[in-house]
């Protein structure tokens, strides 16, 4: 299949690019390179050197024999670009990872947040704009979050794959709708992703656009089988305040032997999935579109839930290191739990990698290999997520 | 109370804006005066005259005494700007009218679904965002739309008011919960609405900005108690196929003699209000303010339902002109039942204008009046809902 990756030079969207380009299909990159810019603005950089477009691409050609091409586009701001790219390829699958994706970082400032919505916002309605227009049936496949729909709407019962049957009062009784999950996002990066459920359910009923939506948990993990085969194509390893998640972020504390920082009582609860499940899961949702006139088709791409501190546990015994507890910048629940349904990509035959198997490669295989490198200022997180 | 009213220039700002000055509150319009721009590029013209900003403002002074100043900002465009006249004004109450309020206008092409969602979303994001920087604590009175919900999700039971109870199957029974009403918008220009609610709902949340948000049906009538007093003061008439509702429509087509254009079966029904009790409304909401951390407050603001086609009995009982069926543009079903809860509004004592009793002031006093100016070519609409 001829398949566009929107954000193709992302955490998610180059592991993702090489994985699809290996199993054989025709891959095009479509970025503005915005994360290595975010970078340069935050003094910031990846604890694993990334090499630029140009050399991953011909890095991948040399080990793979497969061409990925490559189109740079801003496709919140260059609308015209964006449709004239689409006609151009006329692509099967539109995978859209083109988005602002830290929460820290949408709440650093007005500007981050300004930031965030509009072009998460923008970028998103482009996309589905331009596929009306251009007429291009392609399935869209769009990277959300289990952010979406915060904690503790179902009780005791796991938090559904994005829609919710409800019972409704009427003076004839009580009526069964199924609704959209109700949303509950924690930041603006992940009410951004609360407005792109949305559009899709907007352009899906109105312009019968097919749109898959991936609820993702935490990604954890560096390499997959492709980005390992040379250095060059080596994925991103984020350990900054703003763009490291609470896993990466334990593993550099653990490796400067500074106590691991657990905010509050470390009682929220997340979920994880790693890297190269991440890649498979969006490989399933490709293979399996909603048809033309359905509502989105929206799966949970999670594989495990953990408590914070158990999380922080679980490195400090495999490293030695202490936790220490801090107040909790987040506006949250001190203590949550949280049940999620994940059966339909289990279903479709997903394997999970735990995180108490692939930890140990983490800290020997990319902690380790790379702590040369690392600015240990950046380590702490910043963002206040109020005044 | 001083109070910033953005899109202060429009059908429903002007007579708002000049109904609070009136009430002696300290009025400043913000406004980029797209309204006007837009009509410019459509080539159509509002059928009563607009005043330029200025002599508006100044014959209010004249009749009433009163200063309502003018600040020219781009609320989506130029945050800086509008952070500086928040700051210098210091307002108690902001209300939002700066969106792109045409639902045909938002489906006629790539480049005005694109503006609207653009606009609005920004728009409202620059708002709140203003607020928690500038650290003003004003409460924020937004217009929204009935168009949030969609038709048909509460069965017989009446559309409540913005929340709605619902149960919940858990291991451990059935358990309850309020829940934001389910969205189900029928145009980019809806949509931008519900993208709004998630926008309050979060901002309410994190940062306990005041939130006041009113569903608004579709305002007919054109002059209240202030516009009336002076020629130059009038409010807009629209009649184009894109910016003129339903009812202006309707009384245009009878005017010219020509049979009152009902698509489809005529069997939607729809919510509507007089503009001389949706400003009342505003000030009822502006008096019953939210508590800083509550949830946003929401107000069905709407005192008749009527399906098109006994509004086009109406007009041509009221005018003798028949009444021509055509296929209808928008995705929606072909019968609908609307009943809406609106109650809050008439315990605040809100004494509705009905629409047997104003439409004869219409006819009379502005559709003959005017009709000299009018451009027959734009009566029809053209915009299509789907390619």
């Amino acid at each position: 299949m001829k398949i566009l990756v929107l954000g193709g030079d992302g955490f998610c969207g180059w592991p993702t690019s090489l994985h699809l380009s290996s199993a054989g299909h025709d891959v095009v990159i479509v970025d503005n390179l915005s994360r290595r810019q975010i970078d340069v603005l935050l003094e910031v950089e990846s604890l694993t050197p990334i090499a630029p477009m140009s050399t991953r691409l011909a890095t991948w050609k040399k080990v793979s024999g497969k061409t990925i091409k490559f189109e740079l586009v801003d496709i919140a701001q260059q609308y015209q670009l964006l449709l004239a790219t689409i006609k151009k390829h006329k692509p099967d699958v539109i995978i859209h990872f083109a988005e602002q994706r830290s929460a820290p970082y949408s709440m650093k400032s007005s500007y981050t947040k300004r930031y965030t919505v509009d072009n998460n916002v923008n970028a998103t309605n482009n996309v589905l704009c331009a596929l009306v227009e251009s007429g291009v049936d392609a399935h869209l496949v769009h990277l959300g979050t289990m952010g979406v729909y915060g904690y503790g709407w179902t009780g005791s019962a796991p938090i559904p794959e994005g829609y919710l049957e409800v019972g409704i009062n009427t003076p004839e009784g009580e009526i069964s709708r199924e609704i959209l999950h109700p949303a509950n996002p924690g930041s603006i990066y992940h009410m951004t992703k609360t407005l792109d459920q949305l559009m899709f359910a907007f352009y899906a009923k109105n312009d019968s656009i097919r749109v898959t939506d991936l609820h993702q948990g935490i990604v954890w993990g560096t390499q997959t089988p492709q980005t390992i085969l040379d250095e060059k194509l080596i994925n991103r390893f984020d350990y900054d305040g703003d763009y490291g998640t609470v896993l990466n972020r334990f593993l550099m504390q653990a490796a400067i032997g500074y106590p691991l920082t657990v905010h509050g009582t470390g009682g929220q609860t997340r979920a994880f999935i790693h890297i190269r499940d991440s890649v498979r899961c969006i490989e399933l949702a490709i293979k399996n579109p909603p048809k033309k006139g359905e509502k989105p088709t929206i799966f949970n791409q999670v594989t495990e839930v953990f408590r914070v501190r158990d999380l922080a546990k679980l490195v400090s015994e495999l490293t030695g290191v202490k936790i220490n507890n801090l107040p909790n910048p987040r506006n949250e629940a001190v203590e949550n739990e949280l049940k999620v349904d994940n059966h339909k990509f289990l279903a479709l035959g997903l394997k999970p990698t735990t995180l108490s198997q692939g930890l140990l490669e983490e800290v020997q295989d990319v902690v380790r290999k790379y702590m040369g490198t690392v600015d240990e200022s950046k380590i702490p997180a910043t963002s206040l997520w109020r005044k």
